[in-house]
This record gives C-alpha cells, structure tokens and sequence, in this order.
C-alpha cells in the first residue's frame, strides 16, 4: 500500500463506521440548537484574506491555509466560522427580527502540528446571538453549551462550565493604566496564570508595573462578588437548574482579541481540564468588519469535533448513549432474498414497493446462495426479509431476530403487511 | 455598504432562509440514498495533487484551486468526490462485505467563470457502488436518480435519463482502429454530434477516417438493438415501473476519461437539455489510483446542488412541494410569553422544562411589552404560546393560529398539557 491510500497529515477519512459518530454529534448539535430556536445559516469555506484582515486587527496568525487564487485574490481557507457570520450577518440583518439566533456546523482548517485532538481539517459548530445587549443572551448560549454535553451523555463528573467577564478586566486595565494597546498582551499573562511558573508570570507582569498578588486578587475577590454581567447570567442559569454547571473563574480570559464581555469556556474534568468548547460577548466585531457601518452587538459559542469525539470515547456513559444510537441504525428495513432468480422481476418490483412507501431496502445485485443472501441481510442489521422464490405471487416474511417466518397470501398487501410487523416488538432475541 | 459584505465570486451565503433550500435538498438526498441501503461516508475537502493526476493520468485541469502548503505540499481543492472515494474504497474495502454501497454529500470547487448553474463552490451528491460488476448495480443507480427526481416532485415532463454504453464506443474504436490514446478525442466528437455543425464533425471525423455517416448509423443501430448491459439495465427498470424515464441514446458517452461501460446523464427536458445529474461504470479507476494493488469494479452517480436548485425554483410541481415543506418548518413549538418580569425566573424554568422535554422554546432575553412579544411569537412560526404572568401559577396556553387561550391550573404539568394539545388539529385557521 502506497502512501496514496492516506489522507493528508492532520486531515481525515470517514468511511461509514467512523462516519456514525460525527453523524451522531452533529444531530446532536443540531438539535440542541433547534430546541433552542437557533436557525441553520451557512458561509463559504473559502473567504477573501481582506475579511481576516480586519477582524484581527491587521495581522494574520501563522496557522492559516492561504494562497492566490487564479485571479490573484489573496484567499483563506476559514479558520473558523465568525468573521463570515459577522459578514453575513451585517449583509442581512435588516431582514429578519432581533435577536438573529444563528447555527452553522462546517469545516475549518488549520496549518498546525497535528496532534490528539488539534487536526489540519475540523468540524465546528456555532451558535450566535446577534442585536441583543443583555446577559441574557450570553446565559442562553451557557445553557445550549451544558445541554449540548448533557444531550451527549455527559454530566457533572465530566465537564465543568468556567464563567468569566472580560468586562471586569478591561475595567482592572484601565484602573492599572493598561494602555489599551497593550491589554492583549497584559490578558496573555492571565490568561497562563495557572499554569506559567511564578518566576515568569513576575517577569511578565513587572513589564506592566503590577504585581502578581494584585492580580490573584482581583482573581479572587472577582470570583467571591460578580460582576453585574456575571450575575445576571448566574440567575438565568439558576431558575433553568443548570448553575451546578457552572464555576466563576475570573482567570479565564480567552485567548481572541475580539472578546468585550461575558466570556466563558467548557472544560474537562477527567484529562487535565483539555478545553471542549467556549465562547464569549464580541460586541465590536460587527462594526469593525462593517468599516464601523454596521453596529450589532454579538455573543457567540463553539465547539469543535475532534475534543469531543476524544471524551465522548472516554466517558462510559457518553459511549453507552451513543452505542445505544448505533444499535438502531441498520442501512436498511427489510432484505429481499431472491431464492429464486426466474422471480428477480417480482423482487425487484416488492423491493422498489417497499422503498416507494418510505422504507429502506436491499437486495443481491447479482444471483447469490440463498444462505449467503441471509448472511447479507445480517450485515446489513435488517430485522426483517422478504423471501421470493418458486411459490411466488406467495411471499415469505421472515424476523431475522426472531428467526420466526410466515407467509403472505396473494391479494394481502406486503408492505402493509411488513408495517404492521414493524410495528410489533420483537420479543426474546435468540443468538 | 463595501464589497466586504459579498462573499468571494462564485461563491454563496446562505443566510437561513436561504440555507432551507438547501436543507430540503440535502435531507431529500440522503433520504433516497439510505431507503436504497447506501451508508454515509466523507473524505477530506483537501487532498494532494498526485491523487488527481493519478486519476487523470498526468495532466490536470485548468480548473482547480490548487496551492503549495507551508510545508510544500502540491494541493487541489477537491473538484469532485470520486478520487478520494476511490482512494478510502481501497484502503477501507476488506473491512466492508461487498458490493459497498456509498454515498457522500459535500463540497467542491471550480475555478470556473461564474454563470447561472456554475458556481466555484458547489455541493455534489454522489452514491457509488464498488465491487459488483453486474449491470444491476448500473439499473440501482439510474433508479436511485430517478428515485431522487420525483422525491423533489419532479416528473416525466421535467426530465428524461439518457442511457448508454461506453463499452459499446470501445468495441466500435477497435473494429474502426482508432488507436488506444486517441479514442478520448474520438468520443469528444461523439459527445458534441448534436450540438456541433455537420462540417465541423466531419473535419474531426477525417483524422480518424471514419465517415459521420458510419458514426451516426451505429448509433442508431445501437439506440434500436440494445448492447447486453443495456439490455439489463432496461429490464431492472421495467420490473420498477422506472424505465418510462428513460431512453437509450448511444450519443451519450460523458465526458470523463474514465468512464468504461454503462454512462447515463439526467436531462432537464424545459430549457435546452441542461445536465442536472449523470453517472456511469469505472471499473478501472481504483486500479489506476492504487497503482494496481487493488482492483474494484464500480459505478457512480453525482448531482450538483446548482442546477437542480434553479430546476427546483421553476417547476411549479417542486415548488409546491418545497413550500409544503416549508410551512412545517418553524423555528420553535412554543414561545414563551413574559408577561410580568418578575416572573422571569418561572418562565424560564418552563421554557427549559420544555425544551427537556425535546421540543422547541424561545423568549424574549431582554423585557418586552407582551403585544411585542406575541408579534416575536409570530414570526418564530410557533403554533402554541405560554402566557407567565401576574397569575403564576397559573399559566395560560394560546393557540396562535386560532387565537384561543385556555388556563393552565397548578398541579397539572404544562409541558404534558401541550403536547396534548400539539397533537389536536388545529380547526379553521383565522386570518
């Protein structure tokens, strides 16, 4: 085998067993956010480098597929979904009621060292609120954030939800005397507060004239009493049962320039608190995609697909959920065993019957031993097959479960008849 | 408002109104492809040129977003899916019984000049069948095209199937002695005989020393006598009702290179013939892509979203059928109405009851006057409202379409009350 058989490095194959899962998560994503009266909205993958440009300020990071078109555009693959939704959203807005309440789950692409959980091509789903200033808005992604892990089997034990405001710190810069262009820098500090050496984090700091202890404790009174934004999404999460979710952790800051407000981020209890999923208030980004012509205050939420794959296989109880969801995905209804290849024409018409009323079927393309059909039919999780062969117009229902069989008699009609049958439980299985 | 608002040319937004279009399509799609016992697989949207090369033996289009990565990689935006197909077939096949039945729906990219039906980025649906030579398997697929057709409402008077068999053209270039390298060139003038001018045909006939004559009479002849797979395939779709679809038309051979025996394409029979899907046997393709190592017969079908969605939009039938569908698709069950503040916390509780319950809720997130709030209601589409008010709790239940409310009395569980009440019709409507 050449490497010709492998995918790109950091890029994957689905085939249709590795596919199930990401079919799974992403009808999961889908749902929550239905539920939650987010709408289906989707970008382009490829977007004009100038877009990236101004969302981040006039610098672009290190890690991005881009190149020149045939046309000489300077173009990027996206590395994530928000600079089109601002976009998108700008163009729209005046066409549909405040607050848009927007989902899309589409690839993203990073030039990164690929690693567990970190790959050159990934899924991300997101969930927006745009033209709504209240925490509230910022409550209801943290609530979509902790149903869409709770909809996926996993609970207290597993993840933990840390709230922060972004707020709070902009306002700590400026009694500090942060010049405002050097806030990124000054939150990259916290931002490793936890895990940078002390030694370092003094280093960093002395740059800034603050010490590390007024930072902590403003870490810690921050922590003890919120800030409004903070208590506001606290009570909303309270009256939904959802705050044992959630933590309040000034220390999180989120890496993204773009954030002004409420931030959070999903955590990971079990491996080392890995990062699932995060979000946070961006009430500039709008304008300063729009050239300041279009203002919309924003908040948004994300979670990519290679994390949560990763703790979906960790957790029992996630993987028992899901394994419970495999078991009823057969690739089909009922089977057609041809026992009889003069009757192809009349299993072929029973079959194309069956798939007209909504079922799914399958049959042997080409003539097969009537025991290797049955061995097909297994394969493919059919509970039920039809048997034509010489006793035709009279058709053979058979269980595969059950392995129970009766007949059906000209003039009833079979696929009534295999409804009904669906309809029943199947009772004791035998191996 | 800047050329920032637009996505790059050639490509699409779709906003969610737009994005429902596509929905349908997609879900009709794989609705067909899974009632046919296809399984859902997905390969990556970037792959190394040398797998295209490989498919096109040497030469690539002038088509193709195409780039070096950072690490030097020849990469290709993926133009269509049967490369990488053939690709994961070889590396996953032994682990699968065969024939794989395999459908994928994704994107691809063309750099090509934008014009209605073409676009740069598109979706394409393709279902393959690997490892079944049998011309049934050839018969699965044309019904599986036409199958797609009529689920979107689509019928003989808006498209017909051609059939053909480059098998047939193979023979014919070894009894006429066209050389093996040569007889692409050859079928490209079989592919334009009735859209070319006569003297133009027969300038490109002369460097084979073949009449126009000689090519149009085996075409009849073929049309009229069936070669042995067509012969097949008419009879797999007559035993389905389907072959009232189709018509042999040996001037069909599809412009791919790889194409070995039964080619079809789906027509548009409004507006001069447009393509809207077509398909055929490669049986040699995994071979070449895998330098020989593993040899599987196969047949493909692909459809393009760009077409069939300009179809969709003139044909009152499918339009019809879309806007049924539309109807159903509202962004929530049940608004939940505020109407006194400070029962927020109560009504939100209710609205989280209810979305755990696995229906659709939303509400205002910031305070609203409640004839505000009953016009958000409106435009969410929901059919139900819960009034909290003052009374809690006591909560009213409105039916939206026939402006009828009745009273929740505590101690029954609203969320059980309404889906009862979700499962009673809903009467005449008042405008």
């Amino acid at each position: 085998m050449g490497s010709n058989f492998q995918p790109l490095p950091g890029f994957r194959d689905f085939p249709p067993r590795e596919h199930q899962l990401s079919r799974y998560l992403f009808e999961a994503w889908a749902r929550i956010a239905r539920r939650y009266g987010f709408s289906e909205y989707e970008a382009p993958i490829l977007e004009s480098a100038d877009l990236y440009l101004k969302k981040s300020g006039g610098e672009l990071g290190e890690q991005l597929f881009r190149f020149d078109d045939k046309g000489g555009r300077d173009i990027v693959l996206r590395p994530e979904l928000t600079a089109s939704l601002a976009r998108i959203a700008a163009a729209e807005q005046r066409g549909y009621s405040k607050p848009l309440k927007w989902f899309e789950i589409g690839r993203c692409f990073r030039y990164e060292k690929p690693q567990r959980g970190r790959l050159r091509e990934f899924y991300q789903f997101n969930a927006d609120i745009l033209g709504e200033t209240s925490p509230a808005a910022d409550a209801e992604l943290i609530a979509l954030s902790i149903d869409v892990m709770r909809e996926l089997g996993l609970e207290e034990e597993d993840f933990s939800v840390r709230l922060s405001d972004r707020g709070a710190w902009l306002d700590f810069c400026q009694d500090h005397e942060v010049a405002p262009s050097r806030v990124d820098e000054f939150l990259q500090i916290v931002d490793k507060i936890e895990r940078d050496p002390e030694e370092k984090l003094r280093a960093r700091l002395r740059a800034f004239e603050i010490e590390l202890e007024v930072v902590r404790s403003f870490i810690e009174d921050g922590n003890a009493s919120c800030s409004a934004a903070i208590s506001v999404v606290m009570e909303e999460l309270s009256a939904r049962g959802l705050d044992r979710y959630v933590q309040v952790d000034l220390s999180i800051v989120r890496g993204l320039a773009y954030y002004t407000g409420v931030v959070f981020e999903v955590f990971d209890t079990r491996k080392s608190l890995r990062s699932v999923a995060g979000g946070g208030r961006y009430d500039s980004l709008v304008s300063i995609i729009t050239d300041g012509s279009t203002d919309l205050p924003a908040t948004g939420y994300a979670m990519g697909d290679c994390v949560i794959m990763e703790l979906l296989k960790e957790s029992p109880n996630a993987l028992l959920k899901y394994q419970a969801w495999q078991q009823q995905q057969s690739s089909c209804d009922v089977y057609i065993v041809i026992a009889d290849e003069s009757k192809r024409p009349d299993a072929l018409r029973l079959g194309h019957a069956v798939r007209e009323a909504g079922l799914s079927a399958d049959w042997p393309l080409s003539p097969l031993k009537v025991n290797k059909q049955f061995k097909a039919a297994d394969q493919t999780l059919a509970r039920f097959a039809f048997v034509v062969g010489s006793e035709f117009p009279e058709i053979k229902l058979r269980n595969l479960n059950s392995r129970t069989e009766e007949s059906i008699t000209p003039g009833t009609n079979p696929v009534e008849f295999l409804r009904g049958r669906m309809e029943e439980p199947d009772g004791p299985l035998i191996a």
